[in-house]
């Protein structure tokens, strides 16, 4: 079975992305999850570009990997310098590492409009770089910049440039398209030339530009590349780079190429949402194999088509990179996708029974009246048990008022909300203030019920999204509110609608918390 | 120049995505905008699967497109039927448009194993409904489904499904990559094969699951398809359809393929921000071409690379397509738009005065606290007046009381506003009623003022919008609200925010009347 090496850069090129910044321990902890994931190098940082990678350096070597390798970056030495005088090169070597990746430019415009130097000086700034760390035990991947572009403008050149690191000891160059503007069809072609002209190995480092870096890199693997570098969630710079999360799958259970150990496969998706909460950013729902949506089916037809035969509207088995199969609901949902979800709820109600007829027609007339029951689960599941008979109620709403007035100044409280609700036979009557009605609203359900069931204190929400489903009638318009909840152990979601925003908040409210309190009497599957 | 035809179907296969739904207005505001970006045909809808889509083609009716054609989608009879007593059939006669899409099955498994027929009916019904159609005077594209995956199992087979439609007369057979699962160079060799095979007009159909539709899709008509299908923004079922905003500019710009006429390319970011927006979600910042981030450069060397030549770190030049770079770290980008827009209120303020430093730092602020004044123009302009000294106050708010309570009924009044405001040196008290806060805010506050300003009674509002703005604080979190209003002569559009959605509704409220009165008092430029 074929290997390629997989280099992630999420630390280093990931970092250039906009919104996307790393404390040392983020990096420590991405670290250890790649390293988990059983990736072959992780690409750190660069030791002189600044303080926090150089701590980073220093602190990573408490720890011991188990498979990856760690590369520090940085790049060939400045032109008319010594290479022993560059401090770049110093501050490499300071690293402590086994590996570095160096890069070098390989398109002639670069050399001579951008750092200002002669065609030749660039050759040796980059055999005496690449020679000088082979000689201090450290394994090389030289990275040509822009190489496809500068092969296009002058192949012999950007050629000659990858000779010089292969000459200088280099265990691999990469063939990078740092501007992201290639076609695959170019990809394809000159990394197959490349391949042919060298005895070192090929490394693929592709960007998104053009919405073609993972397929680019597939292209390239196809045509010899021995190593693939991208981050794991696509971030980096600009549009950012390969995504590792997509490459990796498709090669290894498709193409019979190894990328990972095999076992790991299945923590990809796991791993996905890890990097990207340390990294305080959400995995986009659409993102191929991780994504949640990755396997969602929404068309009747499609639903229908996998279940009878999974592959049929399915690629991939989903639990082979560790996420799952949703069928959405919606208008153009059928049947059997609402049946399947009440059959997640309760497993012996029959397909023909008239309380599957009621709960279908129930679901219909209220995604018509704006609710959408596609990702709020808990609200589904309360309205399947509420329909069925088999509810049990918490609490009940005697009344409530919201009194809200102008906010005078900057996050005062500008809501009073009052609340009068039933448990059992108890009437309890309280009430609180918020930064608007909603807040307020909140905030008093809360108080009234802790009361009663002190487990509501570990409840907090986590996203509040407004959506106004019909604009025609403006500020009178149907709303629908989506909570979403956790308790620490698990979140859910929630939804409301209404043409009154309050009383839209307060059913997602209601729900999240019944939910809550139902999942702590027994379990809910 | 070679010449592509481009097929969005965001209003059908992108109406699939998760958390993506459009209401009949929606879809109409998408078709006008597709059509004012000159792609060729938009595929609309299923007359058959929902009444909202049945509707749709009514109302569409009403209005002349520039340059697009509407094509309603459906799928081929269903198997043992007369083509002429098929319901599905009937409706997309009943929609009224010149080009109808009809898919079909071209992979055996399916045939077999999914609808449960034979070979050969399956390409009697492919025939049946495409001669049917044809017969009645529309030009039919045939979608070839599963059509790769087909040609991998039974090339024969998938070829004569193919052969079926374009003997009955289809002006276009499409081939579907409808799992998303091929890799480019399956997807580049089958195309070649079957353009070579074939009279017709062969197009692709390319899903994202590997991460590959974009360069699949490029791939394709590189080996001779002459139409793309996909969705402006890449929104579609599981990880989404092709995305046109990327496919357009790489074929376009750097192959001279046309897609949609020249002077439309700089239009293609600003049409994406708007059918984001009415799709009710954004724009993607990595995504290529039209993203936020698509030209934003954080690497110190990059920022230095681009300023010296920026074809050294861009793939193209950002204004082509409407976007703009952005240097990350230094805060000049956004200011030489933010002057121009100022000087459309008054061209006589001078680039390097006090005003104009003192606006952009309030821009800053403002967004930085939640406003948006990229869509919200009267809003702007009055803040640009009121920092400038010169906004003549038409009222003034003394206070306002909210209350609300829970919905007793459907559309039942559960809001009351109390106001309290200055007109000049009058106070004037008044209340009113409301479906929710806003509504009776509104309500309200136009009682009050028709007194003074009668003109008031021709203002409508037509648009509210809410968004979240920041998620992390749930209930709490700063709310945007957008309202777009009209007085039956012109549109205009306002921005409030607060961490309560009263008092954010209240802000763009005012600013909307406000803005009226000054238009109608000297004409607003």
């Amino acid at each position: 079975m074929r290997k390629i090496e997989i280099f992630d850069s999420t630390l280093r090129d990931g970092a250039q992305g906009e919104g996307v910044g790393f404390s040392v321990t983020d990096k420590i902890n991405i670290v250890k999850a790649l390293d988990n994931l059983g990736v072959d190098y992780i690409e750190a940082g660069n030791p002189y570009s600044n303080p926090k990678d150089l701590e980073f350096f220093e602190r990573i070597q408490n720890y011991s990997l188990r498979h990856a390798r760690l590369v520090a970056f940085g790049s060939t030495r400045r032109c008319g310098i010594d290479v022993r005088e560059d401090k770049n090169v110093q501050a490499l070597i300071s690293a402590g590492t086994e590996y570095v990746a160096i890069f070098g430019k390989s398109w002639d415009l670069h050399v001579t409009e951008i750092i200002r130097t002669s065609l030749e000086e660039n050759l040796r700034m980059i055999y005496d770089t690449v020679e000088y760390f082979s000689s201090h035990d450290k394994r090389v991947v030289f990275d040509a910049e822009h190489f496809f572009d500068g092969y296009k403008a002058n192949p012999e050149y950007a050629l000659a440039t990858l000779r010089a690191a292969e000459n200088a000891g280099a265990v691999c160059v990469t063939l990078c398209d740092t501007n992201g503007g290639c076609f695959p069809e170019e990809i394809s072609r000159i990394t197959e030339t490349v391949c042919k002209q060298l005895q070192v190995q090929v490394g693929i480092h592709c960007h998104d530009d053009m919405g073609c870096a993972v397929a680019n890199s597939l292209l390239a693997v196809e045509a010899g590349a021995g190593m693939v570098q991208g981050t794991y969630l696509g971030f980096g710079e600009r549009c950012g780079n390969a995504n590792l999360s997509s490459i990796i799958p498709s090669l290894q259970l498709k193409k019979g190429v190894a990328c990972i150990p095999d076992d790991k496969l299945e923590v990809m998706t796991k791993a996905a949402h890890y990097i990207a909460e340390v990294a305080n950013l959400t995995v986009r729902g659409s993102m191929p194999y991780v994504g949640s949506s990755a396997f969602a089916h929404k068309g009747g037809m499609h639903v229908d088509g996998v279940n009878k035969l999974s592959r049929s509207f399915e690629h991939i088995e989903p639990q082979t990179v560790g996420n799952k199969r949703d069928f959405l609901l919606s208008e153009v949902a059928g049947r059997s996708a609402i049946i399947r979800r009440i059959h997640d709820v309760d497993s012996s109600i029959r397909k023909d029974s008239p309380q599957i007829a009621a709960l279908l027609q129930k679901v219909k007339e209220l995604e018509y009246r704006g609710y959408q029951f596609e990702s709020a689960d808990a609200s589904f599941k309360i309205l399947v048990l509420k329909t069925l008979g088999r509810f049990k109620e918490f609490f009940r709403l005697e009344d409530f008022k919201i009194i809200g007035e102008p906010m005078r100044g900057e996050n005062a409280n500008s809501a009073t909300a009052v609340i009068k609700i039933w448990v059992g036979d108890r009437l309890e009557v309280t009430a609180a203030e918020g930064e608007g009605p909603v807040h307020a609203l909140d905030c008093a359900l809360r108080k009234a019920l802790e009361v009663f069931y002190p487990s509501i204190a570990d409840v907090r929400l986590i996203d509040y999204k407004v959506r106004v489903v019909e604009h025609k009638r403006a500020t009178a318009a149907q709303v629908r509110v989506l909570i979403e909840t956790t308790d620490g152990d698990s979140v859910w979601t929630t939804v409301g609608a209404s043409t009154d925003i309050i009383h839209a908040s307060w059913e997602a409210l209601v729900d999240s918390i019944e939910y809550k309190l139902m999942k702590d009497q027994k379990g809910v599957n």
